[in-house]
């Protein structure tokens, strides 16, 4: 079944969220439905704008996915690494010959003045995505990783090239403060037509978090009339992929969806409605109720096509009883 | 026999002149030899500062060129220039996966603030070139090709894009008035110290022009005491490679080494000593030295490299011989 009528924002960081976002785009049309994605892990290399992110929301819709590496292009090579290795140049970051061609062209049309939304909604209709798909600002979040051993962290330092292994003890959204919302995000927001928000099963602390600690958007979307379905990125006791459960042990929080749950309910009170547990966590469902959220437990865990879709409607279906 | 008692200049643009450059490498001590390339065609494309006769130079000289087409680096790849067309980008200019990491790496250590001297010199040392090679100027020159139809085109979207096609009327450098001499060929001229100056066969109108009218480069060279030797890039009428001889029907001269002769010898007064011609233009021999230089008939065309060893040795020896 393919919805028309709702009007569906769905928040995402990178490769779950990117999952939740493909089975969305098959069950609910494309004039029907915003991907709303992190770019605090947006960084700066070799001269390139790199959009970690957007790029894997736009990978995994266009079907040009990496499906073994999870993130970057099919049938990628690696011809321009090996030779930026023999001139000595700084190659910890793995660009793929056929990725690159996204960074430098987002990188020249940034410079001819176009705003992210806009390269990113020229490169999406390149690809024939027509889902509609935002950075969450045009403007530069860099999310930091606060180490315990004192030093400090761009995203990608700590993510790519120290493979996630200094222990954190926080995190930061350098120029969060002054950063705007996208205009079609703001648009979005202020139409009063949403009628289901999603956060997709994306890091909370790096992916989520960006987004609604931007010019208080959390607050934006509580005060929305609609439900908001949250879908855990944990799953009995661990991250599909990323470091959201080793982070929340160096967080002194246990790395369950349980945990998520409540930090959600710590940081951003009475903004999730319903709460989307997988089936190994089915125990935990009575602890979520207590926080004031619905529990909906399913399967979650997305390894095809029909897991994406399967879980999209699952999850529209759960937000429209919490719409009752 | 490898000198190293003479203190060679070379003046080169792309593929003819790195082949000499490659020749007078064998032959010449690393120390004794200074190549110093036309930066007139670089340009900035996708936001890259792209410099293809230094990367000529560079590939050729490190063996990494690519034999069959003539310029780029050997065992190339096309994915990213595949990827870019995919998205719409600008993809009339062949950027190659391995030949890509150079104009990265570049563009990122110019945008850290190093000359593209030092760039130069840190890109050859890295791939293990010992010979000197400068570009004519850190500052920006770009060559401008002024059409029969009115039009006024940078020279790789006349040399590449539209191959060469456009009828010329006139040739200028921009930038050419301010530009200045890159610190260490400055200081070569001002050292006393060249006992060889050779202008290699590369285009006399978009290769050495530059170099020569840049700071009255011409000037400076006549008034040092050792002899300056040209090599034809006009071999039987034609060039070689690149568009010499298309231009100079273009531009009312005949394409023949003997107009070149003239041409150089009506711009640049007094400065070629020696002028090198091919066997198959002997007859013009008499011709060239009724303009004042003296000729030496040689084998010029280098297809391996014995030809170019050859060619180097032959040059070195004319220029002792004009030295007395």
């Amino acid at each position: 079944m393919v919805r028309t009528s709702p009007k569906v924002l769905a928040l995402s960081g990178g490769v779950g969220g990117a999952k939740l976002a493909l089975g969305l785009a098959q069950v609910v049309s494309a004039d029907a439905l915003t991907v709303v994605v992190n770019t605090g892990d947006d960084f700066e290399h070799l001269g390139l704008r790199v959009c970690p992110d957007l790029d894997t929301l736009m990978y995994t819709l266009s079907g040009l996915a990496n499906q073994t590496l999870g993130w970057g292009q099919q049938d990628e090579t690696w011809q321009f690494l090996e030779a930026l290795k023999r001139i000595g140049g700084d190659a910890w970051f793995s660009l793929g010959d056929r990725d690159l061609a996204t960074h430098i062209q987002r990188t020249s049309l940034l410079a001819g003045g176009l705003s992210l939304s806009a390269v990113t909604t020229a490169l999406m209709h390149a690809l024939g995505v027509t889902t509609n798909v935002l950075p969450m600002t045009d403007d530069q979040v860099a999310t930091l990783i606060h180490c315990q051993n004192g030093e400090t962290l761009a995203f990608q330092h700590y993510f790519v090239r120290d493979r996630c292994e200094p222990l954190i003890k926080g995190i930061s959204f350098q120029g969060i403060e002054t950063a705007r919302r996208a205009p079609d995000f703001e648009k979005l927001i202020d139409s009063d037509s949403l009628t289901q928000i999603i956060i997709c099963p994306s890091n909370p602390f790096v992916s989520v978090a960006p987004i609604l600690d931007l010019a208080e958007t959390w607050k934006a979307l509580k005060a929305i009339d609609c439900p908001v379905v949250l879908v855990s990125p944990i799953v009995a006791g661990m991250a599909l992929k990323g470091p959201a459960a080793k982070m929340m042990t160096e967080l002194k929080m246990p790395s369950t969806a349980l945990a998520v749950a409540r930090f959600y309910e710590q940081t951003y009170p009475g903004l999730v409605d319903g709460f989307v547990l997988d089936e190994a966590d089915a125990a935990s469902a009575d602890a979520v109720s207590a926080l004031g959220m619905r529990p909906l437990v399913t399967q979650t865990v997305m390894k095809n096509l029909a897991d994406k879709q399967a879980l999209a409607e699952a999850v529209l279906l759960f937000s429209d009883e919490l719409a009752g």
